[in-house]
This record gives C-alpha cells, sequence and structure tokens, in this order.
C-alpha cells in the first residue's frame, strides 16, 4: 500500500481513517479515544475529528462507557462482500443439512492471501470445542479448510506459503515444506484434507473443496469433530456431498455434471429422488 | 452529520471515502469507477485516487470483470460489530433449537433509528419464503420484529415513528397512528407482537424482545410461518422460550429469575435437568 498525501505530512485521510479502523479486531472490539490515537499513530486531535465523523456516518458507536465499537453502519456495508455473506447465503442450507446430520461443528472459510478468513460456523453446543470465529483467521498451513484452500490455490501462492515460516499450533501442525507438498498433493488426488490434531490435539477435521462458476475453488468447509473415537471415513462422503451441493448452487459445472460411472435412470425413476436437489441447485 | 473540511472545498476526505462506501447497496453490489464516482458525486480523478486506496487495504475488491466490490477485509472489520456478530454468536444455538425444532424460518434483528436491521436468519429451504436478508433493513411498524423494537423503544423514538408516515407494505400492513399505538401496548402487555400479513400477505411472524444486561430490549427475534394453516398460539411458547434463553445468555437479570408461581423443586430435581442452561447461560 503506498497511500497518497493530500497536502499533509504522513499518511492520507484515507489511510488514516482505515487505521483507525484497523485498531479495532479481535480482543479489541471496544476502544477508548486515546487507545485508537495510540493504536492509529494519530495525534488525538485527528483522532478526535476523524473518529467523530466515522461515528456520525454509523461506521463507528460511542457506548455509554465512553468507549467506541465498530458501528452497525459498517457492518451492514461488510454484509454486502460478495465473498462473505453472498456465498453463506447460498451455502446455508447445505451447511444446516450437515449440521443437522452430524451435529458438529460446520465451517465455511475462503482464502485471504496466506490466511483462511472464516465467513460461516454453525456449531453445536455439545460439539467439540473449536478455535475459530466467524470473522477470525488461521495460517493456511495448520487447518483442513486451509490446506484445501492452499492445494487449489495458484502455483506462486503455493510456493509462497512453502517457502515462509510454517508456525506450529500443536506439535502436530505440518511446519516442514517436503510433508507440506506431500500432503497438497494428497489433498487435490483426494478432493479432501483430514487433518487431525493440526489446529489443537483433541480436534479432527475433514474439508472440501467449494467451487464457483468458473469450476475454481473459491471457498472451503469443513466438519470438525472430537479426535477420539471419530473415523474420518464415516465423515468424508457427507462432507464431499456437502461441498458438491454447495458448488452446484454457486454454478460450478463440474458439479453439474453427473459422476463417471453412473448410469442414467429411467426418466421416472430419475423424477422420483431429483426434484429436491434440482430445486435448490437452480 | 456535518463533515469537516481538509483544506479543499466540499465534504471531507473522510466524507468522500464514507459517500465511496455508501455507493454500494442491495442491487449495487458491484460497481465500476464511473459508477462508484457518479453515485458518491465525485470527479473521476479523486474516485481513482480514493478506490485505489480502499481497495489496497482490502475495503474494496477489483473483479475480473473490472468492477469493484465489497472487500472481505471491510467484512472482517464489520464483523466486530457488537450489536451484529457479537450478539448473534451468544444468540445461534437457541436460534439453531428453535430452527431444528418448527423447521420455519427464524430472524434476529436490532433497531437503527427508524428501522429493524437483521443480522441473522435461519431460512428453512422447504419453509415459506421470506422477503428478508442478513444485513438487510425494514421499517419498524411494519415487521414482527420491529414492532418488538418499537413497542420498547424510548418514548421519544415511538412518537417519531407514530408521528411520520406509516408506509404499507401490504393492505394489512398497520398505517394508522392510532392502531399502531394500540398495538405497540398490546405488545409490551403480552410481550409478544403477531403479525399477520404486514410483510407479505402469505407469511405470519411471532416475534419477541431479547434483553442485555441491563434488562433493556437489545434485540428481537421472530419466527416467520405460512399464514395459511398456522396457529401463532402453538409457536408463540417456543418464541417467548427462545427470546428468555438468548436473554438469559446476554446476561438479563429478569431472564435469570425464576417465573413467579413456579415452586423451587428439591435439590436432586432441580440437578436433573439444569445443567445444559447452566452450561449455555455462562
Amino acid at each position: 500500500m503506498s497511500p497518497q498525501r493530500d497536502g499533509q505530512s504522513g499518511p492520507s485521510v484515507t489511510g488514516r481513517v482505515l487505521g483507525i479502523l484497523s485498531a479495532f479486531g479481535p480482543g479489541a472490539e471496544a476502544l477508548s479515544l486515546s487507545g485508537i490515537a495510540r493504536a492509529a499513530g494519530l495525534p488525538l486531535s485527528t483522532a478526535h475529528r476523524l473518529v467523530g465523523e466515522l461515528a456520525a456516518w454509523g461506521a463507528l458507536e460511542r457506548g455509554e462507557d465512553g468507549r467506541y465499537r465498530i458501528g452497525l453502519r459498517l457492518w451492514e456495508v461488510g454484509a454486502l462482500a460478495p465473498r462473505s455473506l453472498g456465498l453463506r447465503e447460498r451455502a446455508m442450507p447445505y451447511l444446516e443439512d450437515l449440521y443437522e446430520a452430524t451435529r458438529q461443528n460446520v465451517q465455511l472459510a475462503v482464502r485471504d492471501g496466506h490466511e483462511v478468513v472464516y465467513v460461516e460456523r454453525l456449531a453445536h453446543p455439545e460439539a467439540v470445542r473449536v478455535f475459530t470465529r466467524v470473522g477470525g483467521r488461521m495460517p493456511l498451513h495448520a487447518t483442513g479448510v486451509g490446506q484445501v484452500l492452499l492445494a487449489f490455490a495458484h502455483v506462486s501462492v503455493q510456493e509462497e506459503v512453502l517457502a515462509g515460516p510454517l508456525s506450529a499450533l500443536t506439535p502436530r501442525t505440518v511446519t516442514d515444506p517436503h510433508a507440506l507438498r506431500r500432503t497438497l498433493a494428497a489433498v487435490r488426488r483426494e478432493g479432501v484434507a483430514v487433518c487431525d490434531g493440526l489446529v489443537d490435539l483433541l480436534s479432527l477435521s475433514v474439508a472440501a473443496p467449494v467451487r464457483g462458476e468458473d469450476d475454481r475453488v473459491v471457498a472451503a468447509m469443513s466438519v470438525v469433530v472430537p479426535s477420539a473415537g471419530s473415523d474420518p471415513r464415516t465423515i468424508v462422503p457427507a462432507v464431499r456431498a456437502t461441498a458438491r451441493g454447495i458448488s452446484r448452487a454457486l454454478g460450478s459445472p463440474s458439479a453439474r455434471r453427473r459422476p463417471s460411472g453412473v448410469v442414467t435412470p429411467l426418466p421416472s425413476a430419475a423424477g422420483a429422488d431429483a426434484p429436491r436437489t434440482a430445486e435448490r441447485g437452480a
């Protein structure tokens, strides 16, 4: 980023406004004016003026405790991002079906740079606890959805991640680039990632790619189950089917194609079980 | 809003940046640079510079079609708004239980000025179609959740809405201020709003208030069912129970109190059915 000047020293006004928004984050949901000024590197008077304008518009809200929080209007504008709620709305019926069938954590995520961003999570109160949240980020190499998104990303993205430091979230996170390269090849071959203990030692995730209009991988979804006593083989087919359903809803040509080896049934038989799928894929 | 100047004519740079974000909305999710400039009332050169800065930060994303969309990073910042995803995360287990129990549309909304903003919606594929979406707005007087939020809003908000024009979404929308005043009194008395055909003639909604830490109404939730053949009496208890559960999760003192007339069971009996509720309320 190279912010342009507006006849003033330091970052442009746009850069300052974005700096104020960047001051907020997980664990920093409510900030005082001086806290914002400090985090954004602005003089208090500048912060006061810009925060006032942001609050008047609704990008920030001032609470009774005098601290500022992200405002509802900014959330509304953010909700227009096609890679967040647009994707989520189309995927939701399929995610809900899987959630009801498994009673486990079901997640939907997209890639942003070298990270996974979670856009949806359905968490059953009695399911294994997961350390992700909607709007949260995780490194690509260390999660099931991340490995899927990395496996199907442009080769330049893969090489960047493989070259960089691979942080370990648990002793089982893949931090060796050669091992990660093999893992990614397996994910491409199997069309699914099975990750045991990568994010925390007690949970296992099964993730699959979601494809868009041009059949490129635009998202990944996963089910997270307790590591102990779970057999991923029992979950893989459901995850694959859900990912295919979402892909079809997004207009993926390959997800519309009949799988090879399947014999077209007689029209009457096809009519019997086709309607629900057809309705949703429309 | 009185945007301050930055030594330039017209709105401040902050005002211009916010004007660019305002150009996006439902039905205007993807805009060309000239479309943005037109909607924001900016010269093309100014729009070009500001859009470039916003895209570099991730507030906007440029698609392969050359058009701009709201970026994932802005959605992430918006996701920090306590009245959106924070509320949603706490409410979700209860909304999901109600969704599973009813197989209908379940909604969660907050008030912003004279409008309802929907922060969550679980829509069953086979449920009646609802004309709301997450991040969408509706007038307060014309929806179930809106009537609940209006009934428990400050009296000054109520008087403003009652004084203003009351638009009709259907022939059954309450547009007479006297009738609306009676409706709001009934909602306060019953603790629930039952709205038949207000948003569209085919659906009926049952809404109830959600209270926060200080017992003030901070949100409303509703179930939307087909108008034909639905008896709201069968839904009211479930909606009331769900709203109370969410209120308790948010720390509402009144939702922790044992309802009057309920006799405290013996300790052993209380232990038998208490755990799940206690876990969640924590």
